[in-house]
C-alpha cells in the first residue's frame, strides 16, 4: 500500500523538478493526505533534495483517526512551545519544513500559493532568505482528479453507507419532525454504518426550502404536502462522496410537483448519460441545464450541475459553463441539478458517479436509492 | 443593534487610516461576521474610501442560518458564473472588492496577510495594479478580545445548552456504549437546546483514551472502571464556548484516579483564581501549570492551559507559558489543564469563564455544571 504514496511522491516530484525547482512545500490538508497517506493537524510535507519529511506539530498518534502516516516518509516532529490553534494551525510546520529545505542545500522552494498566506511566505523568506520560492499550484490537485481502484472503492463503501442511512430515515416517521433533527439522525446513522463522519454538513429542506442547495437545516418542521430535500454523504477513510434525493410527504403529490419532479429528473438523467472519457466538462453540464433551461428556469439554476469528489468534497473538476477541460476515466464526480421556486420549494437530485468507458458499463453510479419521485 | 456593527468599523478605519491606509479588505469569516453581523460563504467586506460594502458571492437570503447582515451595510452580490467552493470560496469577492475599492478612488489597501493567501494577494494586484497593498494584521482579531455584554450573553447561553446537553447524558446508561455514539448524542441534545451546532467537534474520550486533549472520538466502548473524559461546546448566535469534564465509572474510584483528578481540580481552580483584570497571559498558565508540574507532571502537560473564544473556539489570548499580554475585564477564556498518562488515561477539567473585576465579584464561571469527581 505504501508504494501508492511513494509513487505520487514521485510524480509531483517530476513535476516541479521538470519546472527547476529543488524542492516542495505541500501544506493543504487534503494534499499532504493524499501524498502521505495522513495529514496531521498542523502538519506540512517536504518533497526535499535527500529525503520527504512529514512536519507534525505533536506526534501523529496522538491523533489516530488522522490517519497513520506513509512508513516510508521520515517524521519531524516539532516540540509543543506555544502552539496555539488560533495563531493559525500549520505555519510552525511549513516554517521548520523550510529550513529542513535549506539543511538539505535545496535553493529553491515550490511552495502552494493557494493555499499558503501572505503571511506564511514572508515568514518563510525571512527564515530561509537563500532559498528561491516558486509556486507549485494546483499540481497535487491535478494528479488527484483521476482516482484509483483503491480510492474509487473507498467512495463506493462511502455511497453505501449513505444510501443506508437515507433508506432507515425513509422507514421512519417524518412528519412533525424538524429538519435540524433530521440531519443529525442521518449523521449519527452515517457513523453507525461505519463513516469517519458526515462529508459536509447534511442538509435536510422542508416545503419552501427544499430544492435549495447546500439548505442549512432549520427549525421548520416536515408537513403533508411538503417536498422534503435530503442531502447528505459520507467520508470514509477520507474520501467523501454526496447523495440527494427529493421526496413528497403525503399519499399525492400536486401536478406542480410531478412536473418538477420529472423535469429535474430529466435533466439529470441527462448530464449522467453524457459522462464519458472525453466529454468536455462544459458539455456535462449543458446537457443537464439544457433541460432545464428550455422549460423557462434558466434563471433558477445555480452556477454549476456538479463537480468532482475525492479526499474533499469538492474537488476538481467543475461541470459548469465556464469550465474548461475533459473528463478521463476514473474521475468520480456528481451530478445534481435542481431547481427552487422562491416561496414554494423545489427539487434536487444529486448522484456520485465514476466516469468509465463504455466498453467497461459506462459510468458506474455509486449512490444507488432510487430516483422515483416516493410519497412518504 | 446595528450601531455596535458600525462602531466596530469605525474603530477598525481608525486604526488603518492611522497607519495610512485608505482602505482595508476584511476576508477572515469571523472577522467579517464581526464587523458585518453575517459572513456569508465567500464573503469578503470592503471598508471603502466613501463607504462600506459586503461583497457575497451569492444572496445572503440563501443562508438565513449564517446571519443577517447589517442593514446599514450596502450589499454586493457577484453573479453566479462558475463559482467553485473547489476553486477557493471567497476569491471572487476579494477581487470584486479590490477593484471597488478602486471605483471609490483608494490608492491604497490594507489586507488580512495572515488570511489571504499568496496567489489571491497577486490576483488582487493584477486586477488593481494601481493599489499599494498593505497589511492590516491581527486588528479585527484584536478588536474581538474584549467582549461586550450582548456577546458574552451569547456565550452565557451557549454554556448553558452545553451544560444542559452535558447534565442529560449523565443520567443516561454509559457502559457498553462508544465514544462516537456519546459525541453524538451530545451533540444531538446541544442542537435540541437550541444551538447553532456543536462550537467544535465533541471530544468523548474512555479509559486509556481519556484526558487527551482534542481526542476524537473512537469506537472503544465505556468500561467499568474508566475514567471518561468528555469536552464540548455549544455555538449560539456564532460565539462558541466549550466545556469539559471527567468522571470515573463504577461506584469505587482507584486510588491513583482520585489523587489524578484532584491534583488536576487544584491546577484548574489555580488557574481560574488567577483570572483577574491585568493579569498576565503566562502568569494564569503558570498558576495552573504550577501545579502539576510540582507533581513531577512536567513532561505530560500540554502546551496551553487555556485560550480565549468567541466567534471561533480558538481565540486570543493564549494562555501558554510564552504568551505576552495582560487580561482585560470581559475577556473570555477556558481554563483547560489536564494530564494524560500513556497507556492508562487522564483526567481533563476545563471552563468557559468571563475575566470580570473583583468589585463586581471576580471571574464569571459561565460553564456551572459541578467539578467534583462524579462516579457514573
Amino acid at each position: 500500500m505504501s508504494e501508492v504514496y511513494a509513487t505520487r511522491r514521485s510524480r509531483l516530484r517530476d513535476h516541479f523538478t521538470a519546472a527547476g525547482t529543488t524542492a516542495a512545500l505541500v501544506t493543504r490538508p487534503a494534499n499532504v493526505r493524499y501524498l502521505a497517506a495522513a495529514a496531521p493537524q498542523g502538519s506540512a510535507l517536504l518533497l526535499g533534495k535527500r529525503e520527504d519529511l512529514l512536519v507534525c506539530t505533536g506526534p501523529p498518534e496522538d491523533r489516530p483517526c488522522e490517519g497513520r502516516p506513509d512508513e516510508n516518509l521520515r517524521l519531524h516532529v516539532l516540540p509543543p512551545n506555544g502552539v496555539g490553534a488560533g495563531a493559525g494551525a500549520g505555519g510552525d510546520a511549513a516554517l521548520a519544513a523550510a529550513d529542513l529545505a535549506v539543511a538539505q542545500d535545496a535553493d529553491s522552494l515550490a511552495v502552494e500559493e493557494h493555499h499558503l498566506t501572505v503571511a506564511r511566505h514572508r515568514a518563510i523568506t525571512a527564515v530561509a532568505p537563500g532559498l528561491r520560492l516558486g509556486d507549485l499550484g494546483a499540481a497535487v490537485e491535478q494528479l488527484r482528479v483521476v482516482k484509483d481502484e483503491e480510492e474509487i472503492s473507498c467512495l463506493r463503501i462511502g455511497a453505501e453507507i449513505a444510501d443506508q442511512a437515507l433508506g432507515e430515515l425513509l422507514e421512519s416517521i417524518l412528519v412533525g419532525r424538524t429538519e435540524r433533527h433530521l440531519a443529525l439522525e442521518l449523521e449519527r446513522r452515517l457513523v453507525d454504518h461505519g463513516a469517519d463522519g458526515p462529508a459536509f454538513p447534511t442538509s435536510v429542506a422542508t416545503g419552501p426550502n427544499s430544492g435549495r442547495r447546500g439548505h442549512r437545516p432549520t427549525d421548520r418542521r416536515v408537513e403533508e404536502g411538503d417536498f422534503l430535500t435530503v442531502c447528505l454523504g459520507a467520508t470514509y477513510r477520507g474520501y467523501r462522496c454526496e447523495i440527494g434525493r427529493t421526496f413528497v410527504i403525503g399519499t399525492s403529490p400536486a401536478d406542480w410537483q410531478i412536473e418538477l419532479y420529472d423535469l429535474v429528473f430529466a435533466a439529470q438523467r441527462a448530464g449522467r448519460e453524457s459522462l464519458a472519457p472525453g466529454a468536455a466538462y462544459r458539455d456535462v453540464d449543458r446537457a443537464a441545464r439544457h433541460v432545464l433551461d428550455s422549460a423557462g428556469y434558466a434563471e433558477a439554476l445555480p452556477p454549476l450541475t456538479g463537480h468532482g469528489v475525492g479526499l474533499e468534497i469538492d474537488e476538481e473538476p467543475q461541470l459548469a459553463p465556464s469550465a474548461m477541460g475533459k473528463l478521463d476515466a476514473c474521475v468520480p464526480v456528481t451530478v445534481e441539478p435542481g431547481v427552487h421556486l422562491p416561496g414554494r420549494g423545489g427539487v434536487r437530485i444529486d448522484d456520485t458517479l465514476v466516469v468509465r468507458p463504455e466498453a467497461d458499463g459506462g459510468p458506474e453510479l455509486l449512490t444507488i436509492t432510487t430516483k422515483e419521485l416516493l410519497a412518504l
